[in-house]
């Protein structure tokens, strides 16, 4: 009767600071994250150890785990591929885990169709948040500036309707504290609390 | 362009402490949320201001308002009315501040009604979340204690449905804490955020 975990997607623009987020995250003693351990065709660097650091795997087996849609996203880059498996993450979430990933948003769209009950979190770059702030002061700066920073904005706003929470990294620390309050909110919403008791009950009497 | 406040309501089955997490919540320095003050004919105690501690009003007044539609939810105890004023609730939205109401699962009900747009957190008690020991443990009890609790642990899960979140109170720090996580992840909300930025893109372009 273990409930299952939630797939936790964590993406948003290059730059914005995923990865820092992601180690901030991981650094916190009391988490109880599971992070994905991605698939790669690249070579192990000197410690890099198979089935901790990534799955290490030949051109030809990754291959085929794309052919048999074994991989719930994937992407070449120079020349190696990289890529989510898909066994290893329904696993640890049937194991009542809760699991981590911290894709690009490419990747993302790609997850969210193999797993629409996933929480989807958009890192927002606070240059966003300060549009309003900046917009106030504009008359001191270049109309192409401004056009180019509306331009990048607009882009970041329709990026994040694909998603269902967006997170400011204003400051690492702030981002992983909002990160943690939409899981534990997650974990409260009425439906999984009472799924869980309506099957006690049912399974008793 | 102020973002409208969050409606809080924090309801559950009589006893499960709603009122010590509600007074440990606002007894936190950083609280954000604003207390809604009810409205009473009983007459104010030593001490007692209007509009602080309550507004009171005279039976006559109180009636007027019921009758105008003017209370999100009420009740009659002991020959005195209690409820909820909606204009002041409403006004302390539109400042973009979250409300927080604590009442009795009736008062929910009606609020529901007029603010389904609303937090509905249902505070659980621990004996709930124990249900599942207690069967496995069954064999020592008697036949009609088990009975009893299981139409009481009935009655509380179908409870459950009318509310968005479920929090148990097994100790009333983690209660307070799991209240201001959804409450965080609310406000990250992609629909609320994506909302802001496209009102700020719209008023400046």
């Amino acid at each position: 009767m273990t409930e299952r975990g939630l797939l936790i997607v964590l993406s948003g623009p290059s730059g914005v600071g995923k990865g820092t987020v992601r180690k901030e995250l991981f650094s916190q003693p009391d988490t109880k994250l599971q992070y994905s351990i991605s698939m790669t065709t690249r070579s192990p660097r000197d410690g890099e150890l198979d089935g901790i650091d990534y799955f290490f795997k030949s051109r030809e087996e990754f291959e085929n785990l794309i052919e048999a849609d074994k991989l719930l996203e994937w992407a070449e880059y120079v020349g190696n591929y990289y890529g989510t498996p898909v066994d290893y993450v329904e696993e640890t979430l049937q194991k009542g885990k809760d699991v981590f990933l911290e894709i690009e948003v490419q990747g993302a769209l790609q997850v969210r169709k193999a797993f629409p009950e996933g929480l989807f979190i958009f890192l927002m770059p606070p240059s966003l948040s300060e549009l309003k702030n900046r917009i106030v002061t504009r008359g001191t700066e270049s109309e192409d500036l401004i056009n180019n920073r509306m331009k990048v904005a607009r882009e970041e706003i329709e990026m994040m309707d694909a998603y269902d929470y967006v997170v400011e990294n204003d400051k690492v620390e702030l981002a992983c504290d909002r990160i943690m309050s939409i899981v534990t909110a997650e974990h409260c919403k009425r439906e999984r609390v009472s799924r869980r008791y309506k099957k006690i009950m049912e399974a008793e009497f």
